[in-house]
């Protein structure tokens, strides 16, 4: 089994749950993260109206969504492939994909495990 | 050495921790993260109680706790034990364990590492 | 490649962040967690000043900064010798670091992958 760790845009999740959940991945954990890549953050100039000054600043991290499913290791590249049709617009920020190995899946409710375990 | 990662209840923190505790478990992280399993989430009925209305709705996430404990391989079964006899309700929510390989840990303080910095 | 998982102090992100991104390290993900290691969170007396009073009482978790860096393997210790040059001061809660095998890794605005798709 495999971990799929897609790091994505805030306004992404909704998006994203959807297309998974029609492709047969309802499932899914989401957690709020602070996240940074090789641009290391967001580099700013906010023009000030009345007096036309310019603050220029940089945010070391932006909020971002961290989106995980477990799946087998058959259905990893369609998910994979899922995530990249709906968060890829080519633009910087886009997001990444982490793929990680899962020895063992448990359903605490009926103790079943592995692929029977998955969603 | 084996991270367990246990998906459950946000009110089942707090007993699941003392049950690892006595079982010799003391040390752990608990994210705050947002779940849906095969359900999808939380379909209700709300039964507004002065004109008898009812709205129904969906919750496509409920707020769920992510506990991750790094044992070793032979305390793996344990630990794993110890959070299905803490969780397990026979309703649907119980929650998912998932486990995970660990290639090292090392305690910053000492440099310890491997079996010797796990708790 | 590997994921470097470091629990730290809380206001030890930045120092951390700005010495790896130094080293060439600039990409990472930061959550926000509550942990707790062997001495079962924090034990405290708190001495009430008017009356001299004394409460004493215990944390069972204590706020703590989960930094995550996806890095080749031959990058994998000089990630981990950074976090620990910054993070060391010899007293309890100096933090841990976890060391996990990922199999892949995709940028998702390109679709490059491996090697190219870290930082």
């Amino acid at each position: 089994m495999k971990e799929i760790i897609a790091l994505v845009r805030m306004n992404a999740v909704q998006h994203t749950r959807d297309a998974l959940a029609e492709k047969g991945y309802p499932a899914m954990v989401v957690t709020n993260v602070m996240g940074r890549g090789r641009q290391k953050g967001l580099h700013y100039e906010m023009h000030a109206s009345p007096n036309g000054g310019v603050e220029v600043g940089t945010l070391h991290f932006l909020p971002k969504r961290m989106i995980s499913i477990v799946v087998a290791d058959n259905q990893a590249d369609d998910v994979i492939q899922t995530i990249i049709d709906v968060n890829q617009t080519g633009n910087i920020g886009d997001g990444k994909i982490f793929v990680c190995p899962v020895a063992e899946v448990i359903r605490i409710r009926t103790r079943e495990h592995g692929a029977r375990a998955i969603a």
